[in-house]
């Protein structure tokens, strides 16, 4: 799959397929997809908390994984429905992901002045449907959305 | 396994033997494993890029993955090998994890001062053990380290 390079909303269209996948799952509605610098689909996901019992997969580290081993990352967007915790910035930080684009940051908001400062470029949305999602899901299981966020009861 | 409350040698005993395991498969000799507050082991892992052709997998996200699904991180120490990267540092950061003890920073130094500016307790065993097996591989797959850290060719 070819994004014209790169159109944004068309990447977190994508994301957000995974994000609905999930949430019609019972699992934690966060999509994420990894793009080349020309748009190309490397690899996309979505959390697995619930679905695996797999704490370790964000939405952000699935698309990862499921791009397989890249020589470099750089040019690379990870778009993802929502704005990123400390793990997965650390893991778009280590990696040399050029760009982040968020869905939405109404719900959770990451650190993304700590990545712009370390040279990453965010986009944020602000996509209502990315909202709507988390809004519900949070309303419906509070506490493995705190567990997800690793917010102790 | 319960290891003496807390016996940081102890517990990266179990890290080590990852991380042999790893470099006997050919993969990045990092082994890591969480203990609980009572020095309980909850899981334990190895980098499995090679293994697997998963770039997702470090040793610390491997021992997570390993524990499951988790209430709370309070009281928890992951040891690994070798000092963590953004990526790792990241998942300690978010979940909560209270101690970090790390076997070796000779051949990679991640941010230490950083997570313990966030309240993270860091010990720094410098095992030379540890160093060793990461020297041989570096200097035996030196392509495959930098991929591991995000460092292009």
């Amino acid at each position: 799959m070819t994004i014209d390079v790169v159109d944004d909303a068309a990447t977190l269209g994508v994301a957000l397929e995974e994000a609905r996948t999930g949430y019609a799952e019972g699992g934690v509605p966060v999509g994420a997809a990894l793009f080349d610098a020309g748009g190309l689909l490397l690899g996309r996901g979505r959390n697995r908390r619930v679905q695996d019992g797999d704490p370790s997969t964000h939405g952000e580290t699935a698309a990862f994984r499921a791009a397989g081993r890249q020589p470099t990352y750089r040019g690379t967007t990870m778009t993802t429905t929502l704005s990123p915790c400390w793990y997965c910035s650390g893991l778009i930080l280590q990696f040399g992901i050029s760009r982040l684009v968020v869905g939405e940051a109404r719900t959770f908001e990451g650190r993304h002045e700590w990545l712009a400062g370390h040279g990453v470029e965010v986009v944020v949305l602000d996509d209502p449907e990315c909202a709507e999602l988390m809004t519900a899901f949070i309303k419906e299981h509070p506490g493995i959305w705190n567990e997800d966020i690793g917010e102790s009861s």
